[in-house]
């Protein structure tokens, strides 16, 4: 097994959206539905030709022709492609000069808007421009439409606005937009190379992205019914448009409901649905579902394709990526279950603003280990973040989430089956599996379990010192910014080390201890003495 | 996915055992005992030179000397070294001469029988020795031995006889000599590479051969009542021998029981027996136990070791070899499974003396088709062996199964997950698939309906210029002459067309024709129409 690389592309850092097009296209009424939709400013640069010269452009040409107004349209254009998050609907000539195009291209992805001539010469006739003043017949529309051609050959993507309705138009750019911003993440094992996609707004790609992916047409979406009520039909509508034919799997919330129970109704559900061997599972929803659904498409027709399309923080940042599917037995959690690589990792950052804000923070446990074990520039980024607000906006999350994925990316594709690197993943888990499984699964979300966890990995590391006291105030200071716990009582100290003394048992004796040496760096230890852990886990659980 | 080679050895073609070592270790009783219990020809040096000679020993020595003993013992050696299938029983001083060591290595395996002077002592009291007759001390023996040691050492095996019973000495040789003949297979595919063991006695080496491939100590052997009753205790003496701790995982017999009901009792029966991602599943059976172990092997703690030991001819030659496991779903065999590469596969040619003869035939299926698809030469050596007489004797078919395992093993090893050549191994399948699901798998044997499947394939062959007149007929005897039917009546074709066509959805359209282009040759046919076929499965189906 050899080492593998991780590769991240963003695909745009570019964050204006600019429409070139001929007159009469739609770029204004496009653009305004467009910046609504997508909550950015719009600008136009007709408009800003008028405001700053105080005069109509109809007027400009009149009083001093058009080369003075495209000197005009140039200083606009230099001076709005230095603006933020904009939408930008251009006067049909600005393509003529080529310097406004590479300007606008800077910070912008040029889409044009495309109309037939007839359907043109109907739409200026309602509102006459200069440049047809003279001559509006079809034949002068084609002659300059045909002068023009090449440089509306420039865009990034042509959208044709003849029949469509504005509502339709709207849609697909802005869908090829939040795809066109969203960042990308390599994953490449040995079980199989994918793309995770993270971003905004990505829901309604999905269709677009599992074409590329998915042979057949057929697919499960596996849900539960808050997630499903909530995103489904964005989901299916994508899909559909895409023409896959979509069958729900709906599961009741809840980690009992991870189960071969479960998994034999999805079966039956997949029969009845008539997916085949190159059909897709889609899991949309948090850990269970994506395990759940996982461990499902890795066991039909011995393994069909996996599209995770996670919705909270922690299966974005963590369960989503890196092939492990599983469904707990009674006598303990994931013990019958698979490494099934996905196709396809779609996070839209969109549906966190709808999760529990005890989930999030649940989720940022996780986000906090990838700091400690890997990333001390990450570690640091989010002390600067956490402490200074707890909540986080969608941007700020995307490059988190982005940085959490390569690491996990980075991690699973040198060691897809855990029989090494990948084992540092599991810091906080040793504690934090035995608090969860003590208490029923009732007490505690994974990451706060996870939390404490890690604080009492840190307390043993700096007892066997690996770790320093100063660095373990930063810790501790930490998931507290996070709004995590640190420590927990009322739960006996017997019980939790009879709980880890048996999940190491399950696990082949390779349940080890992983303890931080330094922010970013981690090791496994592959034993303590009980004499060492009990009063660290005394302190830690009163 | 890269081209694998798949690779032969057979470890041992010399067909004798002979035992060397030291006078009063116990050569002769040895060898008499391994005689009876490998059913070989006993052959004592000493004795041949006496009948040779009509002297004793002794008498040869007293009257002759030693120089003219040896004269005579080397001719004997001679001649019986190009004896086949023979335990052959050494005087002390053969080995003091080279070149009866390499007349003796040319057609036999050599083993040392070695005791401590003081017992070599005290047994040679009870019959003198002409070497000894002069001085038996303790020093006089000890300085024999030491001068003689650099001709034992070598033998391939030293077994020490100072202490353990006779019998436990003869059944480690015993034990030795059957996996020293035994053919090995490598598999190599993307999803782990392993041996296949094929031979006589093999079920009591297991132990020795899993050690070295198991990291833990243990494991749940899978089984039916039936198969239990004849091998299990063989199978779990051979396993604790080695170490390792049995729990015991019986399924009631039957294709019915290869569930996810039964996967569900089998992952209890793990999980209350402690296997960890060490242990080994050990399947004891035919397909089913195969299949459903094998899933079980795939899914607990996401994929522990699989050991293979197959005991019909069946799964011999084919369902122990490439990785498919599975269960069946209501709705369809094998829906619900994985590609898990065992770790080992051992096969025990003497299980197949209690074979059910129909049981025996319906695997013959199989082999028959390995010919038609990709070994000319194998299908020539069936006709020869089975016109001439259909029962087969163990001997007869330790290369015949080995030849199907290396095919299993190259197609494979190209085409881990059936997405090219692998399809080639459903010659006969199409409409064998269609027979047994129509008669709710309570008619045929799975080789009884391939067979009907493969002859009718290739009338279809026939009937679209790929396979000749001629070749037919071959085909068509060969599967008579193995006792397996051709046609067979009373079920309506519109059913089996039905069910082929389902079959053919539930497989992602990828149910193909396989027809045979000339013997050792076939490919693989997208579709044929309905018009082609259904006269042909009329003829075969009345």
């Amino acid at each position: 097994m050899g080492v593998r690389r991780e590769e991240t592309r963003t695909l745009n850092e570019k964050s204006n959206l600019v429409l070139i097009g001929f007159m009469g296209t739609g770029k204004s009424s496009v653009g305004r539905s467009l910046a609504r939709k997508l909550d950015m400013q719009l600008v136009d640069t007709d408009q800003e030709v008028e405001s700053a010269t105080g005069l109509t452009v109809p007027e400009i040409f009149r009083r001093y022709g058009e080369v003075r107004f495209r000197s005009e349209e140039s200083l606009i254009v230099k001076k709005i492609s230095r603006y933020e998050n904009c939408v930008i609907a251009t006067g049909g000539g600005v393509v003529l000069n080529e310097e406004n195009l590479t300007e606008l291209k800077r910070n912008g992805c040029l889409v044009c808007l495309r109309s037939r001539p007839e359907i043109i010469k109907s739409r200026v006739q309602r509102k006459p421009r200069p440049l047809l003043a003279r001559d509006n017949s079809l034949e002068n529309i084609q002659r300059m439409l045909q002068e023009r051609e090449r440089f509306y050959e420039k865009a990034e993507l042509v959208v044709e606005t003849s029949d469509d309705p504005l509502e339709k138009v709207v849609d697909e750019i802005a869908d090829w937009f939040a795809l066109r911003r969203s960042r990308q993440v390599r994953v490449d094992t040995d079980g199989g190379a994918y793309d995770i996609f993270i971003g905004q707004s990505l829901l309604s790609s999905l269709g677009t992205l599992m074409v590329e992916r998915v042979k057949g047409k057929r697919c499960l979406l596996v849900s539960n019914p808050r997630v499903s009520e909530l995103y489904a039909e964005r989901v299916r509508s994508s899909l559909e448009k895409s023409g896959f034919k979509v069958t729900d799997g709906l599961v009741p919330d809840g980690e009992e409901y991870k189960s071969l129970k479960s998994a034999e109704q999805l079966y039956d559900a997949a029969v009845e649905a008539g997916l085949d061997r190159d059909s897709a599972v889609v899991a949309l929803g948090g850990g269970v579902i994506g395990d759940l659904a996982g461990f499902i498409a890795a066991t039909y027709l011995r393994g069909i394709s996996l599209v995770q399309v996670p919705t909270t923080l922690l299966a974005q940042v963590d369960s989503s990526v890196g092939g492990k599917v599983a469904v707990n037995h009674p006598q303990g959690k994931n013990l019958i279950g698979a490494f099934h690589q996905p196709r396809l990792v779609v996070c839209d950052t969109d549906v966190l603003n709808t999760l529990d804000p005890r989930e999030m923070r649940s989720g940022m446990a996780e986000v906090i280990k990838y700091g400690v074990i890997w990333d001390s520039g990450l570690f640091e980024h989010l002390e600067r973040v956490l402490q200074a607000e707890p909540g986080m906006s969608p941007t700020d999350l995307i490059p988190i989430i982005t940085r959490c994925c390569e690491i996990k990316a980075d991690i699973v594709g040198r060691d897809e089956r855990e029989h090494g690197v990948r084992t540092l993943l599991n810091l906080g888990h040793t504690l934090g599996h035995a608090l969860e499984g003590e208490t029923g699964y009732q007490v505690f979300r994974h990451g706060e379990a996870v939390a404490v966890g890690m604080a009492a990995a840190g307390r043993l590391a700096v007892s066997t010192g690996r770790w320093s006291e100063p660095e373990q105030d930063r810790l501790l200071k930490l998931l507290e910014a996070a709004g995590l716990p640190i420590r927990t009582e009322g739960i006996p100290s017997g019980g939790l080390m009879a709980w880890m003394e048996r999940d190491k048992k399950a696990q082949g004796g390779r349940v080890r201890w992983v303890l931080p040496l330094s922010v970013g760096r981690a090791e496994v230890v592959p034993s303590l003495p009980d004499e060492l852990v009990e009063p660290v886990i005394r302190e830690f659980v009163r």
